[in-house]
């Protein structure tokens, strides 16, 4: 799988989440299953870790690293980036070094952010780092959604950013030519929504256009998951509300199926006989298929696997990373966010020059 | 039905929404064969509503009002204010004039919103109306999302006024004794969240335990669906966006599920045999049951029917309409507000003796 690409390093905090490190290095084992030649660092507890790896069988096929501690899932984010013994340090620290193309943790969300910032600082040009989730649409495939949660606030000016990162993370990750880019609103007409939201999408315009990328407009929360633009850019507070509320829906209604199914012998039946229309449901609304937040803005790749993930959902993160790490996302972003910086400039020179005139 | 509650009477805009004024007048006729006794009143272009009612055997049994002018389903709010002659302008004049004690209205939201605002005005202290929205939970209940879409921007004290409103409709629509208020935000640590979010959380642990409120705490997108709290409170644009989200996936389920279902013959036939059950999960999720965002702060109610619904949608925003109509819900958010405007004189006159001392 990865002959067409570069050969990458995957560091994996073996710590993170709340079955690690069992369903972690279980996870890595499905993985080194569908590729063998997979190159990967485990960072963590060196006797857990390797009795982890024996019983999955993986102990000759993976590095590991000792790691003296490990961040709680309930860390304070701070805590966290004062303690350099930890297994996420670790896995971040590799990617830094350059020992690693990219990190993958279930550890928390806020900690994971903090560490990463820290060692691995913003791409230049870039305000802040963003975290990207996916979510199934009807064709298929996925929308990118990007702010979920690394920031509560945004400034029109970091949105722009967001869709410069969004469009590059669809291109390499769902292999889009020119993944179209919507901008999160109440409503789809241009008049609907705050100063900030319409500030954005006026620089989206200007910009965007001259960066060659295809701004579709607003879109309203139903637009996520009927695919409607490969890219939804909106703040993280909105993002992560809008994809957690999502989820409670998805939850709901798979619970809700069962137990309507489950209420009458004919149902019963006739779902045991649907066993296979419901397994291609299940395939396609997994949410495990779509496993991994990815921070996205920073000098290296981290993936966050959601914390309880099992085996399978973070063999798809490891996935995430691998795909990424293997393409010229980074590049995508770097040209983009210098060309930008460019035209922000000159529009500055302009005011400037237009004050004076 | 009425027996046990008011008489009430309700004045229906007859010729807002996609398919009015048939479906309207079809959903009165469904409402009227529940109800016979109801007492409506359809504003709407007199003979295309008559033939209507014709049709659907209830001209017998509505009072017509005339109205010339429709206002169009992308009428621009600004213009729906000027326009005095319209059904809508009608609808909602019959509740200030006290001729009924409730609206009903498929029309645009921003226009519905700014005519009911316009004439109605808000109680004494609540300082911007919201909508309410209700969601289905895993209990075969409901939660009450407050603010989905009236406001852009919301601060902390109006954050604590939509707490006291959605208290109240959670008590009258779903008969709660004392509903549980969550406050939406990032995560659940009291940590998380941006500066608005935190202030409103210590403004309702300290007016709502005074005013009897149970007061949960922070809840998170998910727990929407899960139902974690009776009352889910947010700013218009974070609902708004959380409610269209969760509906996308809704739609993007039901979508998947009959394609999963119809792939191969042992699933389309298994399908055939789980009707009963299929019927269930219909019935429990079917957003026309939740049909109608309730405008709540202002001095008549106004309940606001999806535009694209059909005639057993709108049948259940009438119904919505009807319960709330009979209760006192307005009299509980009223009390609860003036004692509200107690506690924060007495903290304002606190706060000056503190700065004189």
């Amino acid at each position: 799988m990865n002959m067409d690409n570069k050969q990458v390093v995957l560091s994996i905090d073996a710590m993170g989440g709340d079955h690690a490190p069992s369903e972690i290095v279980k996870g890595v084992s499905f993985y080194l299953q569908k590729n063998p030649s997979a190159n990967l660092i485990l960072h963590g507890n060196e006797e857990l870790v390797r009795l982890a790896a024996i019983k999955y069988g993986i102990v000759e096929k993976v590095t590991i690293i000792h790691a003296q501690e490990t961040v709680p899932m309930d860390a304070k984010p701070a805590l966290a980036m004062r303690r350099k013994d930890t297994s996420m340090w670790g896995a971040i620290e590799s990617v830094k070094q350059g020992h690693a193309s990219a990190a993958v943790s279930a550890g928390n969300t806020g900690a994971l952010m903090a560490v990463a910032h820290l060692q691995l600082r913003t791409i230049n040009g870039i305000h802040r780092p963003a975290i990207a989730g996916s979510w199934p649409n009807p064709r298929g495939g996925f929308s990118v959604v990007l702010d979920v949660g690394a920031n509560v606030d945004s400034s029109p000016d970091q949105l722009v950013d967001f869709a410069i990162m969004g469009e590059a993370y669809a291109k390499a990750l769902y292999n889009k030519e020119k993944p179209s880019v919507g901008l999160l609103n109440v409503g789809s007409e241009e008049v609907k929504g705050h100063e900030d939201i319409r500030e954005a999408m006026r620089l989206l315009r200007a910009h965007g256009s001259q960066l060659g990328m295809e701004i579709y407009g607003f879109v309203e929360g139903t637009d996520i998951s009927m695919g409607t633009t490969d890219v939804v850019v909106t703040d993280g507070f909105t993002g992560n509300i809008a994809l957690k509320s999502a989820e409670g829906v998805a939850k709901l209604f798979a619970q809700v199926l069962r137990e309507s199914l489950k209420s009458d012998p004919l149902s019963i039946i006739g779902s045991l006989l649907a066993f296979n229309g419901f397994n291609r449901l299940k395939e396609r609304v997994d949410p495990r298929a779509s496993n991994g937040g990815v921070f996205l803005g920073l000098n290296g790749l981290v993936v966050k696997s959601h914390g309880g993930t099992d085996a399978k959902g973070f063999c798809a993160a490891i996935g995430i990373a691998e795909k990424l790490a293997a393409s010229n996302y980074r590049e995508t972003i770097e040209e983009n966010v210098a060309r930008l910086t460019e035209l922000r400039n000159k529009n500055l020179e302009e005011a400037v020059i237009d004050g004076q005139g």
